[in-house]
């Protein structure tokens, strides 16, 4: 079943929940998936990610139009998005062939003050099979062809999808953009797996062979799938992505200086892709004064003729109102909301509040999903140290700062927000994560459950051990250990050597 | 108390246990402690290390004889352990000067074709405070002044250990030498701190403020230390060393070139410091025939002449006989004991076991912590392959071979061991862990819950977590992302530099 969230309507799918009996034998299959990825090497597994990316770029149109009428995403973000699954799919085909991850070691033996010691060399190995939930928000970039597929399949890992309801002919689709491109490599069928239902990832996490599981997805999904790992005989990582307000501090100076301008990029921030960001910026510190009044009065202007925005799902939109609601009873009061929607489909009015300072807890600083914002008026902006450690651990933390802001208050704050979230940004709007080596999405509990998510070259690490060889002989080791080999980042005897250093062998 | 395992007698110590109020006061002032850390930078940090480790040198007479009364190991072995634990101290200042660790990575604003991005600097930063829990068998290297406690300070985290109650005494010097070389650097008293009581290690992991755990332990001690973090509203990482088998694999070729140097390696992994190591080799597979027979006739015989071992304490000593009691019940038949010892102390007989292969089982595979090891014999070198799976994760594996031993068959074994352990060993035995970068110790489940322990340069990342930096200005950045910075490796826009490579500044 698929339901349009533009008229609310379900449609009937060929798609049925897989049984269990059938999870197993997907994992199964993924096991023979991992020797493939194994023996194919770093270079051929680069080769099968730059595959999937042309192979997603090639069914542009196909997967593009099944996600709008799964989702209700307009057809630019949607497009957008494709490219960015198939950037990230390349970007790790880049980090695969670079070597760096396998931070490969080399210690020589040699007598040391501990006595003579032995020649070691380490580097790391791929997990196993992981499990992969994906997300309601990005049908592309964080779903089945998304980064935690491309970061584990670049490790070496199969993976097994579990597709999102919200979109089941999207997650379908992108799989089998994923699978022909393995088989077109020449990769088995078992490289990448995908599953239905909610009670199928459930029997796919409980399964021994499988050794990591992701999920980009709400605080409930993250305890269902951390219950059901926490009863294994054995226990496996699980890195989610979960919940986040993302605060946003504006200081007087930047409301003076550009008051306007972060009205609209705000808006743009909170209501693009119907406020269904995990970084969309859920409140927003302004100053008491003019300035901060000229701020909010844009910002209820832009508000107020919003059209409406469209939700992924009758939960969502239900969560929406639900979580509006709360806010509203924990003191917070309504400035501005856009026009009330027509009753077809899933579509909610965009609204903007406002929350008196001392009213500020963890509890009313919760993430409500969809197109809505927190405004708190401030006097002092040293004095926002008192308040910003009540806001709970967030992907992201923003402030807006001009030369004429004092630079120790700047410091101050930043360091604050830093210590409560993963990615600091200056002058800008948390939104639009960039794919690149130095990204990074992640932050404190409940943003995250680990330091690692699925964006930025370090996505890769998470299905990664290290195994340690101890006086191996040069035919025993991996391609990367062995003394000539001189095609990656290595650190031998302590000492950082890019590629093109090869070692002399030990006497 | 301290109870001398030479003798079994308990004596009165100064030492109590750490009420819940104390505990939240030593946590409290661990925040602080952060905060030097933090100040100190990398120059400091490392300055602080090494003085650590020049304190336990100087008080080298003082720690070993209190650790040789509590702990009943021989006066070489702890001296040789106060080394290690000093070395630690040392490698990780020399990993803190290097600087790699932060992973610090540029990518410069640009163009890209997902459109203007903007520049994004991400490194480590430190968790917050540790709490450490320290290991019967090493009261040095991991314990107080162990490999946790070095990785965790380099790292920038305060840290609060728990003493261990086998140890009381040793643990509370080592803690006053580390306390003492803190202050001399100008540290606050909240760097390091310490708990005595099983109670007090529970309130520790409870304490909001502190953000990860590491354990050197058994099994019941990580389950008592998770549960406990379960219940926290927010989850830390635990990172646990628990129970490891560590198989060893004879092959005829080995046996028949050096049979008795073999059974010599064996015997004296297996019984050094009591065969309270966690890398003990607790399986031996050995061909049969008249090679593999002389190995199990030389093992015999040094077994029947060993002199009787003192264990820790008395939950270790009964744990092994009831150990030793599980595995004849489970089918393994004794072939050699040592002469029964005085009664006096926690002292044990070393005995060497025989366990036919089709009685291997995961659940014979088990740790019997004590100088014990089980001899399996095997027909055919290749048929191990459906055995070794049966073993739970390991720490390590070792695989004797000779130039006579067919290489296809060496390499399908180590890859089988591989596949179960942290660390493969050749021709070698799996005591003795070298200090130095490549090193590692970990393994998969229940051998440690985690990728990473405290041996190596990699321990480090256990307590740090990335930050991004979007569009910051310079001088809001922290040093080492900077773009005239030039002291560490960094990875800019893809490419990895080594120290001495500056950026110039975006436009």
């Amino acid at each position: 079943m698929t339901v349009d969230p533009a008229d609310g309507r379900a449609r009937a799918t060929q798609l049925r929940e897989t049984t269990d009996t059938e999870v197993a034998a997907v994992v199964a299959a993924a096991r023979a998936g991992g020797a493939w990825l194994r023996e194919a090497g770093r270079d051929g597994r680069a080769r099968t990610l730059d595959q999937i990316g042309a192979s997603l770029e090639a069914r542009r149109a196909e997967l593009v139009a099944v996600a709008v009428a799964e989702t209700g995403l307009p057809t630019a973000r949607l497009d957008l998005e494709l490219t960015r699954a198939a950037t990230q799919f390349r970007m790790f085909a880049d980090v695969v062939r670079d070597g760096g991850y396998l931070e490969a070691a080399i210690d020589h033996a040699g007598e040391t003050v501990l006595g003579p010691a032995p020649d070691v060399r380490r580097m790391l190995v791929p997990l196993g099979p992981v499990a992969v939930f994906g997300a309601s928000n990005f049908p592309f970039a964080f779903s089945v062809a998304g980064g935690d597929t491309a970061s584990a399949l670049a490790a070496g890992c199969p993976v097994v999808v579990k597709a999102h309801p919200s979109h089941p002919l999207t997650s379908d689709a992108s799989y089998r953009a994923i699978a022909d491109a393995i088989e077109a490599t020449g990769g088995p069928a078992g490289v990448i797996g995908i599953v239905f239902g909610q009670s199928a990832g459930l029997t796919l996490v409980r399964d021994p062979a499988v050794r990591a599981a992701t999920l980009t997805g709400s605080l409930h999904a993250g305890r269902a799938i951390q219950t059901a790992i926490n009863a294994r005989p054995e226990p496996i990582p699980f890195y989610a992505e979960l919940s986040s307000i993302n605060p946003v501090v504006v200081l007087p100076g930047a409301a003076a200086a550009r008051g306007r301008q972060i009205a609209e990029g705000l808006f743009a921030s909170f209501t693009g892709s119907g406020g269904q960001l995990c970084t969309k910026p859920g409140l927003v510190f302004v100053p008491t004064g003019e300035a901060g009044d000229a701020v909010v009065r844009h910002l209820r202007a832009l508000v107020a003729a919003a059209p409406g925005a469209t939700l992924l799902n009758e939960r969502i939109r239900d969560g929406f109102h639900t979580g509006q609601e709360l806010l509203q009873r924990a003191g917070a009061r309504v400035l501005a909301t856009a026009p009330a929607p027509s009753s077809a489909g899933f579509v909610v009015a965009p609204a903007v509040l406002e929350l008196e300072l001392p009213d500020l807890s963890a509890s009313v600083a919760q993430e409500c999903f969809g197109p809505l914002t927190i405004v708190v008026r401030y006097d002092d902006a040293a004095g926002l140290d008192q308040w910003l450690p009540t806001i709970p651990g967030s992907l992201t933390g923003s402030i807006h700062a001009d030369e004429s802001d004092d630079r120790a208050t700047v410091l101050g704050i930043a360091d604050r927000l830093a210590a409560q979230c993963g990615r600091l940004v200056f002058n800008g709007y948390p939104t639009g994560v960039r794919v690149s080596w130095a990204q990074h999405h992640g932050g404190p509990w409940p943003s995250t459950n680990s330091v690692h998510t699925s964006v930025g070259a370090t996505a890769i690490r998470r299905f990664l051990r290290p195994i340690a060889w101890q006086d191996a002989p040069d035919w025993a080791l991996p391609p990367e250990l062995r003394n000539g080999f001189d095609g990656i980042p290595r650190r031998v005897d302590g000492q950082l050597e890019v590629a093109g250093h090869a070692v002399a062998p030990t006497a």
